[in-house]
């Protein structure tokens, strides 16, 4: 078994033994506090988006999730409102204070991306677009680098590297669960990642339990479990209406069901010495 | 997605929808204690049983774990003690009250494994051996059924069709990690697999996060996960000396370690409003 | 990667530079000759099995598969005609002279399997049923090894050396697909394991691409490519009526089918310098 | 299993019934010919790739490859040339007159590619790089896109799609091995996927058995095994002197190896009534 990332020269913790602590608006991601991340897969429209956002705010959310560029398998699938969907996202933080997470695909987003928000995601099938890694690197905003869904641990981390290299040192990185035979969930959520990570690189790590099973009933359970097993934070899909929703309905909790999991986590926070 | 299991017929939930609650020896387990397994992989000789026995009991353990036989992927591996192994687990359970879960590879075995044992184990290699699972269905004796590696949440739960079929419902499953691509780790744990089975079967269901990591310094993380999620047990592999384990040396606690962990799970179990 | 398997004493080239060849009745495996094995997945009655027999017979087969004992996910699937199956196979034999190979799942079933068959098969399922391949080991008679679904080529060869190591060196091993990501095909078949198979090991090697993709269509085509790898053989399932089959009709191939296959690898065999 | 791809609209078989030929340089893809793409992984300087260019030419490749842009899983491996190295593949083309395919791992790097390639070729890490994919669509540029290491065939075909998407239908498909729990291998190369994917669309499909097995050795086989199987063509790495190669040294072939290689698959071209 694979026992150390030599490569991992600057996100090691060869190079630096206490974490990094990355504040994103106003939100500090990697110290005593989880953060929670939750909004909706897709930004759809104004209300849908604006509801969703005060909703998981009053719940205890402190980062606004959303897409504007969606990557989808295939091409006649929605893929998100674009610049449009940017600016609503920048309304919504208006309106709730929360600040703002959502995904560039390629470079010729970046500019626009950060423009309107606070951190930038790098999703999954872009953790080895290694151009897209350089080009964030060379940026001085926090990113949200997810793992590949078949990148192995020290693949995620040299990706990290890659935006490390640039100069750019703000990476929470995000397990979302990984491609196996089971198919009683979409992706097996990979619990054990994050105490390596933890131990292996000085970043935040926080977990994606909606992509990490794809079941909604699952969420609350896998959220559970990664705070208990030391994550810095929650990536959670809430749709106010996940039957009508144009992306990954399935696996989106309902505001009020996202509320019952904050409340459902919170004893486990505390009984970790954490809290929000 | 799978959503349901229709030939789960005795196993799933469509038959029982209260929890079945498994006697070995004195100790409940499906109830709202969380029991704890543990000791060697192998049960190697006396002095070192007993004061690995005596060292779990101490720390919260309420069942001793211990192979007399030992299915190795090499013949020339050490292969356990077999008869031999299997009285030195019945006197440590004479000597310390605590009842013995021990695996039987064979049909051959299983008189006098149900001889020295109070639980028998079917092993990870084994889930799909319907031979033995028929024969373990004819016992009234507990059984301990570990996924296999690389077996569905499915097929898990159609080897415990197997074995309820014969009228034997004592039966706790047992989630230990499955095969993927990652290196990192001996397995991947699945622990989404915790409360997909807690909701598709009434059949208590622990975790082993010994096998499911492989890395001894892994396990405490994992079973805080474990119970966070919802597992009504652990299965842990504690040794005097790892260094000098016959099998699984890398993957096994020392006692002080083990202690360690007991405390620290303890109060994510107290926020699971459970305990031991 | 790995480079070679020292435990693999037996088996392994270390042991023998030159091929092993096996005589299963009078057919030799693993010499010049391709040996083509076909029949029904299960045997389902005494018209079905001799039809399927002569037919295969005709187009070039040499031995007859055929299931009486069979793992089933399911303990309410079909699982054989036990006795009576390994009788119809001994009657088939008699009527066309083919020898025969079928499956024992248990070290039960060995003596009555040895009455009847020429070779036993080990499933895939059982490739790391210890005791199974110990007993076997003891027999002076043909195996049939299938490569566990899972198991790597290592764990492979190491099954091989657990029968060898008990004096029975008439082993054929046969690569029939590992479980991935994959949902396309049943199982991804792995030919890459014949040319690492043929140079750590002296035994034959032979390939099923039934089980290897689960779709009747693609049978000949990955049958194709087997013989263009260098396996010595091929296991194919036939059956006179796919659709009413009672165990993988959707990977059966008709026999009129077979007979095309057959014509359709001929001159891929001669190209590789082989025939039959 | 997948029987079909619904959104396969313009590449998928639905829309044309018979092949795509598709002209590289003057050389046809998708006709009766075989045809070879060999070459350095990286290109390392002129007298490497020249004496490369010239030798596989000389053995029958009709198109070199070679890396100027090369995805390397850690930031301090050797990453390509860059632009020199698309200038060193033109010289070759002009010394040798083979036409040259080469990989852009971004839309910026698309002029210059187009300045000085035949084929453009999308990497397996960028498979599902949709905006590149996009880009690529608008070209009228032919398009050598491989398969993601972790893609389901479905996802695959849906990637051309993008492609097509735009309006450019000159795309071949390359298998080159998906990531399994197999060590022996680098990946597993599917070979089943050549004749589902030659069902289901009517683009051509090539095979990589150089990343598709990672053993410079496993590479003849697995190349007549891809011939059998229906294939179009081979992509294969060659290498003046693999243990001084900056890259993927493992997997290459030397000149004479590679000339010895195209002899020994010829005879299997020819049972499949092909030849180059």
């Amino acid at each position: 078994m694979i026992q150390s990332i030599p490569d991992a020269k600057l996100v090691g913790r060869g190079s630096k033994t206490e974490n990094t602590v990355i504040a994103v608006g106003g939100v500090s991601v990697g110290g005593p506090d989880i953060v929670v991340m939750a909004g909706p897969c897709s930004v759809e429209n104004e209300e849908q988006l604006i509801a969703t956002a005060f909703a998981v705010k009053r719940a205890g959310a402190k980062i606004l999730r959303g897409g504007a560029y969606k990557p989808r398998t295939s091409p006649y699938s929605f893929r998100g409102l674009h610049e449009e969907g940017l600016k609503l996202l920048a309304e919504a933080r208006r309106a709730t204070g929360l600040p703002v997470v959502t995904e560039a695909m390629d470079t010729q987003h970046l500019d626009l991306v950060c423009a309107h928000a606070d951190m930038i995601q790098i999703g999954s099938r872009n953790m080895q677009n290694y151009t897209l890694l350089e080009e964030v690197g060379k940026l001085r905003v926090p990113v949200l680098l997810k793992r590949g869904f078949s990148a192995t641990i020290k693949e995620f981390l040299l990706a990290a590297e890659y935006i490390a290299g640039g100069g750019n040192e703000q990476i929470v990185l995000c397990e979302r669960g990984i491609r196996t035979f089971e198919t009683s969930t979409r992706n097996t959520l990979d619990l054990s990642a994050v105490p390596l990570l933890k131990r292996w690189t000085h970043l935040p790590v926080i977990v994606d339990p909606s992509h990490g099973t794809g079941v909604w009933w699952l969420v609350p359970h896998m959220a559970r479990a990664a705070v208990a097993v030391g994550a810095d934070g929650l990536l959670i899909e809430v749709h106010v209406n996940p039957q009508a929703a144009l992306s990954d309905g399935e696996q989106s909790l309902r505001p009020e069901k996202f509320e019952r999991m904050m409340n459902d986590i919170r004893p486990v926070a505390h009984a970790m010495g954490r809290g929000w």
